[in-house]
């Protein structure tokens, strides 16, 4: 990042999906059409954004559901980015190799070019979303992916626990956090527990953007899905999409429904705060290397 | 941590200070001993507790404040907490030599020793907050201090703006984050920016909480502090004192008064949340080099 971009819109969509993945796919052009008519020069969906989310059960039937990238989703995205002329991220399920997937988003720029991927670094792995049985860990580590609407810091879903992935594409000149997500309550939980989790997932998505003075989009699915193994009871989607700005607060909130949110992101703001926060003048670089540790066990 | 330590009751003491020192001394002991009366058997003091925040102006007098550890008022605190049978945690000014000063938190323990000691690792330098004049940035790296109720994570202030700090904390063992604190706004800043930036101070905490499955404890002072230079308008602390979860929900919070806070502190809360969010099971440690870095300028 050497002097700040323009100002544009961002947006992001918030949708529920169906087990017919062309009708997902369809209803999707027509969100991101009617997101670009409101102005979004950048959009993103959701993680996995156009099947069910299949993590649910550990079935080997579902790598059908991978592509290569390119590949149809990719080019059909690509296609559109271009006649709408704007940047759409898009996270998908990446056929790589015969055995070898990945949970990758593509960036497709605004002339249609593939600008880049991100190939999910942090995999999860809870009852319900076995995701460490279809997903290899990421190879690409936290790059930005320059785009001519600056340089994108994409992260995926479980990423976003993790302090470091934020500050890594920061580091790198990210100019803006991007989530693509499926994260939602398990319908077993009490509701204390399931606003606790809410809580926390919109909190430290807000602390990257205060730790890194960036803006950042997260867009989450919503919506009942059913286990098909019928081991559990489902995951209903928490939605709650959002925009925030370089000093965390939200210019943009989604509920539980489907939505579109779009919100003005001005790379001033980031210049503007860092400024008064100068969080990186002062990092303790030469004092941070158990950052590269698993853990200290004191012997 | 190999068990969970016992449940116990943790509280902190939010004060304004005057000019006098004597006088901030005995009313903060009187209020070290009503959070005892109250069950806290751990209480935690705000950033350089019993003196006026003296950073406002670059002022080679301010020096005489400071004191060796031990000293005399880290032996008052150490007498206060083998006789109330509490652990106390205090942010001094330390003269280590002449011309050698630490922003330093003592730790002592309810038999009266000092447990250990914690020298401020990230040092700010804003206008009204010349701390990089006093303070030579800490020398004893990111290491918990263990006590008789478990290993605590003592960061300081600026510090608190660092998830590195706090994750460093948490792989070294700590059962608990606290966080001293002087912080305040700006008056000549507008309500809209005041409460981005408070909002953005209580974030980022309630997420260290969430990113390392810890509870926290963060005090803060309070009141009104002219610039003796004239140069400001002046500090305003914003209080906002709290105690948080191992999800970073919020057990007590503070408002802009003087107050005590008291919460309970349960390891078994950090042990389950910790199972349900394996966030340390997944670090890509392989891919964590560049946080070693300044910044990659892309060259």
């Amino acid at each position: 990042m050497t002097t700040p971009s323009h100002a544009f819109t961002a947006g992001l969509i918030q949708k529920a999906c169906t087990g017919d993945r062309a009708l997902n796919q369809t209803s999707l052009d027509a969100a991101i059409r009617e997101t670009a008519a409101q102005g979004a020069r950048l959009i993103l969906l959701q993680e996995l954004h156009d099947s069910l989310y299949f993590c649910q059960t550990e079935d080997t039937e579902r790598f059908d559901l991978a592509e290569s990238i390119p590949g149809p989703s990719s080019q059909r995205l690509a296609a559109l980015a271009a006649e709408l002329n704007i940047v759409i991220v898009a996270s998908l399920f990446e056929r790589r190799a015969p055995g070898l997937y990945h949970n990758t988003a593509v960036v497709l720029d605004s002339d249609g070019s593939l600008a880049g991927r991100y190939r999910k670094m942090h995999i999860p792995d809870d009852p319900g979303y076995y995701e460490k049985f279809y997903f290899t860990p990421g190879d690409l580590g936290f790059r930005p992916i320059q785009t001519s609407l600056g340089k994108l810091g994409v992260l995926i879903c479980w990423d976003q626990w993790y302090p470091e992935a934020a500050r890594l594409m920061a580091l790198a000149g990210a100019e803006i956090l991007l989530y693509p997500t499926a994260i939602g309550w398990n319908p077993a939980d009490e509701a204390p527990e399931r606003q606790r989790q809410l809580d926390a997932w919109i909190t430290i998505q807000r602390a990257h953007a205060v730790a890194n003075g960036l803006p950042l989009i997260s867009a989450n699915r919503v919506g009942f899905e059913a286990d098909p193994s019928n081991r559990t009871q489902g995951a209903e989607f928490w939605g709650h999409s959002m925009i925030c700005g370089p000093q965390g607060e939200i210019l943009a909130q989604a509920g539980t429904d489907e939505t579109i949110l779009t919100a003005r992101i001005d790379p001033k703001r980031t210049e503007d705060v860092r400024r008064i926060w100068p969080f990186f003048r002062d990092r303790r670089i030469d004092a941070y290397g158990p950052l590269l540790t698993r853990y200290d066990d004191g012997c």
